[in-house]
């Protein structure tokens, strides 16, 4: 299967960064992670996207705050579909770093995920691989069943509680 | 090859989503357009999504304007990925479609492109259909050299006009 | 007397809708309260819509977070009135899950409240019911002669503590 | 049928509300229609809701700009229920309206469509007297399914014009 | 002189309220303070504005949060200039309440302040008084010139600590 | 009787500025306008402020855009009540000018009115002269009837269309 | 004299870098103007940026829109002090720009001049390279007095109309 | 070396101004540090500006919240290079701040580095001085490289966790 490479601007995004992986995980898609900073070391940061496709990389997901130019920097380099997970900082709760990520000119998308939104990035890129793998997208489909019964089993909770 | 879904929510929107047309065509991806409201025909809509996968297609495009659950609703019946783009109806900018399309909670992730991004959503399905495609790979690649050919262009052009 | 159906679009909105419930049964309005996610759970959310009606429901509140769909999806399968609490997640305070609310297209309304205006919700609901229950209409009355009551306590502390 | 009473701040929202009274008029229920400012005709305002339940209105839509006070002014003074249309002014695109009208403290609800949500208004204040009328259900319904039929046509020219 | 009368649309305001009270003590100004809500006690709110000039008070301070109708309310009942404290609630940073104070129509202006901008509320108060009373034109100046020496201090403290 | 300053940032400002102008003069208020722009002439922006009393000013009404910081300017040289009328520039739709006008620090306030709130300022000035000016007070309370005399006319006009 | 460096992401945002020509122009500095997109041609951005200083260049200004990366990426690869110029696109305002450009993390500033602000980035350029050539630095002051007594100007004629 | 002058308008801002003055130490530049209220302390923080080429300073850094018009302040009486640190104060995330210290008009620029951004406001006044400083400009560059090293540091760290 191809990989998931992931990249984030700063290892200050890990806690956010650490759900993208564990749902990659839970899914057995390999990947690998790297802390890139778009603007500290730019050249690592179009290199790996450089290369990415004949790596053996099937998607990308770039995870980066405020000004976040690195899901833009990382889809600049590549055709490969790239993802980006705006990183909320200490100001505006994550709004610049969703501008910044999804406002892309013509040329160059970047599927854009919610703030912080890792767990999401994570599926979109499973999605993404299970066009051409079914025993993924047996998983996806399982998943989904998994999701539906954990809303029904939280229902079946509260109608217990509240409904008589 | 796979064939691209697109679905918009309003009619209204076909201005928008006639650049996705014309980018797939340029393309030569297969597509289907529809209109499907998540409001007015939400049947309609689920259907088209819940069967999009047996029926061939690899990936869907949804656009709609103000409290945007089209995208939304897509996603919620299928695995395959869903490019979600914010249209701008008569108030606020698209702030509210773009809102409404990208802060999927986790388990449905909808890959959101710019406010009335509807190239980019073309360009992102193509990338994702191209993983398994090395001629549409190809294409994609010569696209992005055209671009950059394009932007050379020009500013061999301003260039010319103002560095004496 | 109808009901009112409480729908939260997940387990974590209770602490919000709480409020709601409390305020119902201060109003002793008979009520339900389930979790269907418009995304993890669509059929149920829209079954119990679909049925709402004619399982003797008045009125619906939706309660959800972020891109918070599912007041929308519940209203599109009803002509019953829909009320949307929207709910503040992690970022953003609360502004997406509002946009995403009250921006419904025209022919598919939904009553907004405030952000996390949980028991606004609730009396929203009970005037509905009270235009034809004169028995309600009379606490609610009472409920605002009670609340002018609370406001004038207080001014009268606050006079007396400062005014001399 | 109980009436509904329409109010606007300014006959410059005349355009917004035009489109609530064509709605209310093609659902032949009957309304009045009036202009009071919550800051230049405080009593009118205030007395129009204090006696509206008395002179047989069901419900009220309050239609106001900038610093739209008038939801809230009419919803202090009545317990029947009230319907808020922010509508936009020359600056913040409705913004402004829309906060002012939505974010009412706990005791006086005012359910708020969408900005110059104006068709939507008229939607809901006969949803809500539909409660208590089964013929004006039933329009509502029939409403719901030509709205469908619209969109369904809309959507057959266009797959006729681009799916072939 | 002239009194100014201290409004706050719900005692939870009081720690912000407290503010300004301390300000118009510490300038020996004459004050009133009540609690009367826009929305559950508009009468009062209401008659304290109308009978405000002939009970001798010359300015009204007006402190709200959420849709802060209050500022409005006693606007729209006196021609005494009336000053709008916009507060916090949980939600929204105060921008809500900022701009329901601020975005009067025309005809009734509502002097507005910084966002629980308390202590600024009073000083404009006695700006105002001063205009007819030279005592207190006096305290202004001389409250200007200790402003001017505490950050004179701070300055000396720091430029001792840094400049070297 | 006291002067009202009317000081704009650029000339450009004068067809919001005119409204304020137009306003004082139907109340035969007098008074003075300059275009002293904070950052391109502050010496006489200051100078104005600070000799505005001795002068014989009462109030100084000042309007700028973008970072509008005239108001500060004005109001950090004088004691005098300052007015701001925040003006809208080419882009953000005046927010920008409406935070830098609005939320000025402890000590030093300005008195907001809407965005383009021109004619609010020139009231709001009159209401501030109008303490120590009976005929003024008496003009203003009849502008407030003549106010809604024109919406109950238009009032009048338009149930006369609609309400039959 | 060191040159400017001046790079546009598009040739569409020629409108706005014109301001800076002609300021830079009336300055009798000297300046390069270049099209490169920091996403459709990296390596020529990054390049240069990374040639910028051996190239004799003093000071580079960066033009872009939406998701405004050009200034962040041209900081990235060189030390040289940066301007950026966020520009308007067809939604939002320039906000997005505007916070891709500033919100940047700490080791690369950008120094950022309001929403096309085109003419201030020419100024600020100046003002840099003004500090070792007193004749510009001569210039800039003259033409603070221009600016200075064009104000003045516009003022004497509005006093002319008004002051009475 | 010219020096840099530090203005900070509040001795409550020294948090965030600490950080810029570890930042100039740390690449051995010169530098003064005051406390001067662009509204508190008019004239002091006037004086400084327009005396600070003559006293030997190259740059000067101005730090303020809320209506934060302190680098505009400054920056209206010098041509030397402004740089505005916009600093959050208790609402709105600062967005005030950078709003009033960002958008100038054109005639004076303030070169506004991001929210709180102390760090880079240093960098930008190091980068500035660079330009006729080789052994800072060297300094700049190895520190430019030892961020790199450090992020490559972090990368190694978080590769050998989790790429086996």
């Amino acid at each position: 299967m191809k990989k998931v490479g992931i990249v984030m601007g700063s290892a200050s995004d890990m806690p956010v960064v650490k759900k993208t992986i564990d749902m990659l995980g839970s899914l057995d898609i390999p990947y690998e992670v790297h802390v890139y900073s778009a603007h500290r070391t730019p050249n690592e940061a179009s290199n790996f996207s450089l290369y990415a496709k004949e790596r053996g990389f099937g998607v990308i997901i770039a995870a980066a705050g405020m000004a976040a130019h690195l899901a833009g920097v990382i889809a600049s380099k590549t055709t490969l579909p790239v993802i980006g997970i705006p990183c909320k900082s200490s100001n505006l709760d994550g709004l610049d770093a969703l501008l910044a990520t999804v406002q892309m000119p013509t040329g160059i998308p970047v599927a854009t995920v919610a703030i912080e939104g890792a767990g999401n990035a994570a599926l979109l890129a499973a999605q993404i691989l299970a066009l051409s793998d079914d025993a993924l997208s047996k998983k996806l489909e399982d998943k989904r069943m998994a999701d539906r019964e954990a809303v029904l089993a939280k229902n079946a909770e509260i109608e217990e509680q509240f409904n008589n």
